[in-house]
C-alpha cells in the first residue's frame, strides 16, 4: 500500500521538476534584474552602510507594494518581529498568542521582549491560527481587568496575538481581527513568508497594528539577510525606526540615546539588492503560482494525499508548496521524505510544533491536537523559481 | 584667549585636510580592491545569504589576521558583544563592568542579557578602563562567595568586565587581565574600534575570553553592517556560532532548536565585501597612521591642547583621531566644535558618559570623575582615508 503511494508521489513530483538539475532544494534566489547595477552604484558612491538612498527607496517601494503607510527596513525578519512586538506594547511578563506551527523566530521574538509565548492551535483550512477554537478557549480561560485580557491560570496579561501566514497562505483576517477586537488584543502579523499574498485583495501585513516581512535567502525576494516592519500607524513606525537605529536622538554632534535601542537597521548595500529584487516580484510570483498549478495537476489524482491550495478570498504567493497526507502518519511522512531525498529532491516536513522544543515545552498552551495532526501530515515541496 | 586658541586649532586642522572636499566627515568607507569582483561572484553564484564561501573565508582570514583560533562573522558589533556576553556566562541579574565612556552598544548588549551595566571610570592615559582605580574600588565594594564576585551594595553577582579599546587605542591588557584574575572576572573585549591595533605585538581582541569587532560603515573596514566574535576557545566559538544561527541542531530535514537563539549570522554578500576590504587593511592602516602623524605635527606646537597618541607597548590603528583640551571646559569644547562645523569639518565630542543617559542613570557605578573630565576635553577629528 505505502510503497505504491510513495512511488506515485515520487513520480508525480519528479514529473514537475526540471530535468537539468543535480539537486532540487526548496528555494534558491534568482538574480536576473538590476542587482548588479544597484550594488555597483552603492560601492561606487561608498554608501554601503545604514544610511543611503536604497534604504529609503526600498522602504517606499515596499510600502507602496504592500499598501501600507510605512515600511522600516531592518536586518532580518526576526528583528522586524522583535520591533513590532515592542512598539505594539508587549511588556516583560506578558503572554503573546502565537501558533504552535511556525518557524522558531516567532517564539524567540516574544522571548526577546521577556514575554512568554502562549501556543495556539492551527487550522486545517488555512494552516494558520485556528480562530474559532481559540475563541472558545479564550472565553473559558481568560478574564478581563481594566480593559486588559489576563490568563486565568497564570494571571499574566495576554497583550498580543501573532497570526502567521503559513507558507504564504493568508489567515482569515476578518475572523482574526474580530477575535482581537473582542478580546482587546493587539495584532502583529508574522508575514515573513507572505510577500505577494493577498486576503480579500489586500496585502497580508496590512491588517495588523504592525507586521514583519523577511527577505532571507529562501524568501520570495532576498536582500541577503533582511526584513521589514510594516504599519499604517505613523507613531509606531517612527518608534520602530528609532529603536532600529540605537534610539539615537537627532543632534549635530552629541551622542544622545533616549531608550534601549538596537542595531537593526538594514545596510544600504542589502537594500540595493532588495530594490532590484522587488522590481522582479511580478515575474517571481507568476512562476511560483505556475509551479503550484503544475503540482496540483499531478497530485490531484493520487489517492491518500492532497496538494494544499489557496482558500476562498486568498491570493497566495505559494512561497512554499505543501502536500498533506489524508491521515496523520509520521512514519509514512518520513518514508516519503527519505525516498525523495534519495532522488535529490530536498523535501521537508513542516516545523516541529514549537511547544515541543526544549526551551518552550513549559509555556502555556491550549489543546494543540490539530497542529500535531498537521505536523504528521505535511510535506513541503521544492518551490524554486526554476530556470 | 579662547578666540586665539580656536583659530589656531581650526587652522591646524584645516592644514591637514585635503583641499578638494566639500565636507570633511569623520569617516567614509573606501572601496578600491576586489569589492566588486567578490560581490558579483556572490550574485552570479546566487549565494548571497547566510551560507556561503565568503563567510567561511572572511572568518578564516579574520582569525588569521587577529591571531585568534576562531572568528564568527555576525550582523554587527552589537550582536557580537551580545553573543560574547552570553557565551562567557553572563546571567540575568548579573552586573557587568563597562567603561562609562563608550558607544551605547556596550551597555545595550549587557541589557539584552537582562544584566546591568556597572559603570567604571576611565583613564587619562589609555582612555579605556582605569584599572588601578577600579582595583581599589572593587577591593572595598565587593565580596567573594564560592569563587564568585558580588557587589556589596546590590548583592548582585559581578561576572564580567568589558575593556573597550577607545578609538583603537589598546587598554593596558596586562594590568587588566591581572585584575580580572584577582577578582575572578570573565573578560569580553569590546574591540569594535580596534581592528589593526596591537598591544605588545598581539592584536586586541585576542586577550579576553571573547571579543567583539565591528565592520560598520565608519570602521577600519566595512561590510555594510557587520561584526565578529573572536575567541581562542573552541567551545565558546561553537556556542556563539550555534546561537547566531537560531540554535538549529543539524538534521537533514527536521527543524530542531535546542535553546533560544538569534538570527545574527552575517550574510554572504556582506562577507564578500569584508574579504575584499580585509585585503586592503595594510594600506588603510598606513594611511590612518600617517594622518595621525600629520595631525600630531601641527597640533604639538599649540599650547592648551594635546593630540592623543599611542602609548608605550601599543600600536594603534588610529581609527578615530582625538585632541584633548588641557583643562575640562565644555563651553570651549563646544565652541571649537561649532567653529569647525562652520568649516564643514564634522568633528564631534566623545560620547556622553553612558551613566548620564536616561535609561542608564540609575545603574551602579564607581566615582566617574576622570570620565567626566575627559568628556569635557575630547574632540574627535576627521579620520578618513582620503583620496
Ligand atoms: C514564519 C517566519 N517567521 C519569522 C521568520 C524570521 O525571518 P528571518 O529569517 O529573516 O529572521 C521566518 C523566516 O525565516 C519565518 O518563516
Ligand atoms: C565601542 C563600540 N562598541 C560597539 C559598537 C557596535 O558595533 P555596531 O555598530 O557594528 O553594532 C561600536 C560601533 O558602532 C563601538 O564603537
Amino acid at each position: 500500500m505505502n510503497k505504491q503511494l510513495i512511488d506515485q508521489i515520487t513520480n508525480a513530483i519528479k514529473s514537475v521538476m526540471p530535468t537539468d538539475q543535480e539537486v532540487y532544494p526548496l528555494h534558491t534566489p534568482k538574480f536576473q534584474g538590476n542587482e548588479w547595477k544597484y550594488m555597483k552604484d552603492c560601492i561606487d558612491s561608498t554608501w554601503v552602510s545604514s544610511v543611503g538612498k536604497y534604504v529609503d527607496q526600498f522602504e517606499k517601494e515596499l510600502a507602496a507594494y504592500t499598501g501600507v503607510k510605512r515600511a522600516i527596513a531592518v536586518t532580518n525578519g526576526t528583528a522586524a518581529l522583535h520591533l513590532s512586538l515592542i512598539v505594539t506594547g508587549v511588556q516583560p511578563g506578558d503572554e503573546v498568542l502565537i501558533p504552535s506551527l511556525s518557524f522558531v523566530a516567532t517564539a524567540n521574538a516574544v522571548t526577546y521582549c521577556q514575554a512568554t509565548p502562549h501556543f495556539v492551535d492551527c487550522d486545517q483550512k488555512t494552516l494558520g491560527i485556528n480562530v474559532k477554537k481559540l475563541f472558545a478557549y479564550l472565553e473559558t480561560n481568560t478574564f478581563v481587568k481594566q480593559g486588559q485580557l489576563y490568563n486565568k491560570h497564570t494571571n499574566n496579561r495576554i497583550s498580543t496575538i501573532v497570526p502567521m501566514h503559513t507558507f504564504g497562505h493568508p489567515v482569515d483576517m476578518d475572523e482574526l481581527l474580530e477575535l482581537a477586537k473582542q478580546f482587546d488584543l493587539k495584532v502583529v502579523e508574522d508575514a515573513a513568508e507572505g510577500l505577494g499574498s493577498f486576503y480579500k485583495g489586500k496585502h497580508v501585513g496590512s491588517f495588523g497594528d504592525t507586521a514583519a516581512l523577511s527577505f532571507n535567502g529562501n524568501k520570495v525576494i532576498t536582500t541577503g539577510g533582511g526584513g521589514a516592519v510594516l504599519t499604517n500607524d505613523e507613531t509606531l513606525a517612527d518608534r520602530a525606526k528609532h529603536l532600529s537605529t540605537v534610539a539615537k536622538v537627532p543632534h549635530q554632534w552629541e551622542y544622545i540615546h533616549d531608550e534601549i535601542g538596537f542595531n537593526y537597521r538594514m545596510p544600504n548595500i542589502n537594500a540595493a539588492l532588495g530594490c532590484a529584487q522587488l522590481e522582479q516580484i511580478p515575474l517571481f510570483l507568476e512562476k511560483k503560482r505556475n509551479l503550484a498549478y503544475q503540482y496540483n495537476k499531478v497530485i490531484k489524482s493520487i489517492e491518500g494525499i492532497e496538494f494544499f491550495t489557496e482558500k476562498e478570498h486568498n491570493h497566495s504567493n505559494y512561497w512554499l508548496n505543501a502536500i498533506l497526507l489524508d491521515d496523520p502518519d509520521i512514519n509514512l511522512r518520513n518514508e516519503i521524505i527519505q525516498r525523495l531525498h534519495k532522488e535529490k529532491i530536498l523535501v521537508r516536513p513542516i516545523w516541529k510544533p514549537l511547544n515541543e522544543l526544549v526551551m518552550y515545552q513549559n509555556c502555556p498552551r491550549m489543546d494543540l491536537s490539530v497542529s500535531k495532526d498537521l505536523n504528521e501530515r505535511i510535506i513541503n515541496l521544492p518551490s524554486n523559481v526554476w530556470e
